[in-house]
């Protein structure tokens, strides 16, 4: 197969666009897919200060990599989640991800949990009986407190994380399965800013899961290729794994899926602004001074406050 | 494993209501289910007159015999489409429904559509170029025409159809992909009679296909076991396959899948009465007299013309 731009040979068929590419051409195209999703869903302009949160996956760092490449001004954040695994994965994700900005001179951010609260990710979910022996409800809370702690700390205009449309596709298909019509209503490429509250955008949410994977190796990117050793056997792999046997049958089915909930979303849910966001009023935490959606200490401070409390039994 | 009701030898475990029965307590459970589905969404009442729409296949079958059990008072159509394959579909289809009701002394009503309108279903789609080579949309436009019709002529109060479960879901999967809201807001297991329109009900919504199967086998009902030859390959068959994986991860999950869809409904759509039920306006075809969805010559009418016309050149 050759490559719809140039007749050299292609290293990518993209079923779905009908569209075939070689290496150089693949990477110029992700760029401007990129811009294109930022310019379409709003999300940021190049005079905005970008915090990128990053794994030392392939999707974050793919993500910074092309963000930086198009010129915006961009950061890292990278928490320390503490989690162990025979190849010790927080430590070499961090080590990845520390060797990706500095090659780049890019600033990075490092926040360790366990430094900040007293304990790692699966001591706090334990403790706290969250999660059936799986800390991913509680890493959720304390990556999304953490991150737009640090950004509004470090006077970031925006927060992007590098979901891609697999993943996107993925909490679409769950939250439809159980029709949670809040979270269905929350679900976006771009949330607003709220008082308190970064605005959050994720500019990959248009490209496949192996479309990210072919930028990060065709870009030279080294990344951590284990998975979270948490992430086994969850609902969002079993939903993946459907959805691929869709895709499967037939290509497009999951971009067309996402890209036409998004633009029904308006038709089908009320309380939404012309831009599709909710107009969910948020508190303030007397705690931490962060927003949260109910009244009183939130979530996260409340998980903390347990825990220290917990382990000094 | 053991019949909850009696310690017999269990014929059927349904993991989903974790619910082992024999078979005389599965026979029983599915009128009584039966029943309570016809209440709970309000389908019809012993004072009514039935038609129930009858293919010969196992969900049609099984569900006429119910209804009769459960005391309903009943009749039957049969629509004769002129599907030929090797063990002629709609010929073996229509000797299978004729037994049923004539050792059950129920009428039965038969209609055949090259009779009435001059060309077996095959031949209209093809002559109308719709479908590329399946009859399938063309077959559902005439059913629901002629069901209708004979109804209405026959003084029935109410059409039921054998959809169960697992068609149920296919159907629902299909328009969430597509976020088709027009098609989702009617998605309904029961639908109110409008004017010229019959109500229409689907008594089995709620039973997995495995579950009526396993009836008609125990009932003693001869149904025909092929399935329509222009069914292979369609996209609802595929469909089903991604849902069985589904189902296979997690026992239950088309039934919440389609119960939380029926509670969230109104919160969803706008535009639905307190029944959960469109106001869509209808207008009559001054052809045939029955109501159409949009002003003019309604769709059966002009593709039955079109086929007339074409046919005579």
């Amino acid at each position: 197969m050759k490559c719809r731009k140039c007749n050299k040979r292609a290293v990518i068929n993209m079923r779905q666009h009908k569209l075939a590419l070689c290496a150089d051409h693949f990477l110029e195209w992700v760029g401007l897919q990129t811009q294109r999703t930022i310019e379409r869903y709003k999300m940021f302009t190049p005079a905005q200060k970008v915090l990128v949160a990053v794994s030392g996956g392939k999707d974050s760092l793919a993500l910074w990599d092309v963000l930086q490449k198009l010129g915006y001004q961009t950061g890292g954040l990278y928490i320390h989640l503490g989690i162990k695994s025979e190849d010790d994965y927080s430590q070499e994700s961090q080590r990845l991800t520390e060797n990706f900005a500095h090659t780049r001179n890019l600033p990075l951010h490092i926040y360790n949990v366990e430094n900040e609260t007293g304990s790692p990710i699966d001591e706090i979910a334990f403790l706290n009986k969250r999660g059936k022996g799986k800390p991913c409800a509680v890493c959720g809370l304390v990556k999304r407190h953490t991150m737009n702690q640090v950004a509004s700390q470090f006077d970031y205009d925006v927060l992007v994380t590098g979901h891609n449309l697999d993943d996107e596709v993925a909490v679409l298909f769950g939250n439809t399965l159980s029709w949670e019509i809040d979270y269905l209503r929350r679900q976006s490429p771009v949330l607003k800013a709220k008082p308190g509250l970064l605005p959050k955008a994720k500019p990959f949410c248009r490209f496949y899961e192996r479309e990210t994977a072919a930028y990060a190796v065709l870009a030279g990117i080294e990344y951590i290729e284990e998975e979270c050793p948490f992430s086994a056997g969850s609902t969002s792999i079993q939903h993946k794994e459907i959805l691929n046997l869709l895709e499967h049958h037939r290509p497009g089915a999951k971009l067309a899926f996402y890209v036409k909930f998004l633009k029904n979303k308006q038709n089908l849910f009320q309380n939404l602004d012309q831009d599709g966001d909710t107009n969910d009023v948020l508190y303030v935490c007397p705690s931490c001074g962060q927003p949260t959606q109910s009244e009183g200490t939130c979530s996260y401070c409340k998980t903390i406050q347990r825990t220290q409390t917990l382990k000094n039994k």
